[in-house]
């Protein structure tokens, strides 16, 4: 059974139902969720295992979606009840979200467990979900080479504890700028980042959106400005997806060197681009590697 | 005479008495001007010539200032009355400016008299002041091989026909996010690029502060993003010395070509950080080509 191979990166996070108006467009109902987006990314690069939990409402195309993408789905729980529904609405110039409900649904009962064939993936990408479960993953998992983790402000605010717990543990927290500042008090975004590593991490990756991201580590930093998109279509996901192509390309690479951080950079920001051409993960469906390796050649070339 | 020679590159523009409030310090009638920030940053690469007019009270350690970096003032008119004089408040994150007055004085009948050892100078920088007289300064230039030319709002908004007709004269626009968005009327910085290229020049460069530059042309476009700067000083400035140390370099280089546009990239994002680590033009004062050199390199080591 092929189900039983270890995936090359474990991903796990929410699987959900988007509804979402853009100034450009309306949808209901796409496939959403961090654990989506960031396994689909995943997969441009390597062999990602899924996750997460949806309700007996979620559609066979979109398991059929994530198997032909390349995703291991004997981690994705099915429960009775309805699948995690987000709904949100994006003003003026993508810059405003605004949410209009959030169902929880079967996630909000939602408890990771990792099957047997995952424990042994080298990496592992803590999406956004209650801390207590990220670390309720990781006490689950054998000896991860690299495990990245993502939060937001509801953690930070509401279970800040548990939250510094398992930052502890982990080797790299990725946050946005809005994230950094609220979980450090800082202003300044260097700064913030040089407080996350204080609090255990390796890497702190701040992700600022359309002004790029930046790696801090001890004594180095690296730096990437965002792919120039002249058209966003739907900025859903783009985090997540982001933190799916830098440990796609960390998981294809086999190892956290500068120069494989470097590239991972590069992936992650020119499919995050390619991501907010299109609703959903629509884009990362019919996106070929050799696509991508031009775009991120490209933008290689803009750089100094 | 050595002031005979002709420089490498002409910088036009404001020479100014700064009084400037940060939230770190406060300083009265500092050196200041666009004129000013560019040649002193120009100076680190090549040979610039200033033109701008300055009042009887300018202090004789400004005039050496100037010299002692290999500023040549034969350009500097003198006139009786006062310098222009500019006053200013920073608040909050550096992010928001007040002005408390602008006292234009003798900068109010500023007419720009090229002396004729400049007017072969293969490089010219119009800094901020009215088109006409940026107009009346290219009629003076024989054949500047490559020519940058700066605006402001005010510009924009009062003597829109004027600066139209000197936009097309010019190589290269150079405008921050602001100005670029004010200008074109359009929200998306990179379509904002694509009119100002519609507009005459060969190449619109959008200065955004903190998160960096691009440089679009036709058909390429090269992007830095910013130098981590953990302390900011005092900000005035940092835009005119990202124009000084762009074409301080190609002037060094002698060349437009993709490679020295990225070099020169590079070390006018450096040198615009080293200006904002003190008030005034002081760290470019005491700034060293090898301390430059090495911050250089290292920021290149920082991207993919």
């Amino acid at each position: 059974m092929t189900q039983q191979t270890t995936p090359d990166v474990v991903v796990v996070g929410s699987v959900a139902f988007d509804s979402v108006r853009t100034p450009k467009a309306a949808h209901e109902k796409l496939l959403g969720g961090s654990a989506s987006y960031t396994s689909m990314a995943a997969a441009l690069f390597a062999r990602p295992g899924l996750v997460g939990v949806v309700g007996d409402d979620f559609p066979q195309s979109y398991f059929e979606l994530f198997r032909d993408a390349g995703v291991d789905l004997q981690g994705l729980q099915r429960l009775a009840g309805k699948t995690f529904h987000w709904s949100g609405v994006y003003e003026d110039n993508m810059n405003n979200r605004r949410t209009n409900y959030t169902d929880l649904n079967v996630f909000a009962n939602f408890n990771p467990a990792i099957p047997e064939a995952y424990r042994d993936s080298p990496f592992l990408c803590l999406g956004n979900i209650a801390p207590a479960l990220q670390a309720h993953v990781l006490d689950q998992m054998r000896r991860p080479k690299f495990t990245v983790l993502d939060t937001m402000d509801l953690w930070i605010t509401t279970t800040r504890d548990d939250l510094m717990k398992v930052i502890a543990r982990v080797d790299m927290l990725t946050v946005n700028e809005h994230e950094a500042r609220h979980l450090t008090g800082k202003g300044s975004l260097l700064k913030a980042a040089q407080l996350i590593l204080e609090m255990g991490p390796r890497y702190a990756l701040i992700k600022k959106g359309e002004h790029g991201a930046f790696l801090m580590s001890k004594d180095d930093m690296l730096i990437v400005p965002a792919w120039p998109l002249i058209e966003v279509m739907d900025p859903t996901g783009a985090g997540d997806t982001f933190a799916g192509g830098l440990i796609g390309t960390l998981a294809e690479l086999g190892e956290v060197t500068r120069e494989a951080l470097h590239k991972a950079l590069v992936n992650a920001t020119v499919t995050a681009a390619y991501a907010c051409e299109a609703f959903s993960v629509n884009r990362l469906e019919t996106l070929t590697r050799e696509q991508l390796d031009q775009r991120a050649s490209a933008f290689r070339n803009m750089l100094p």
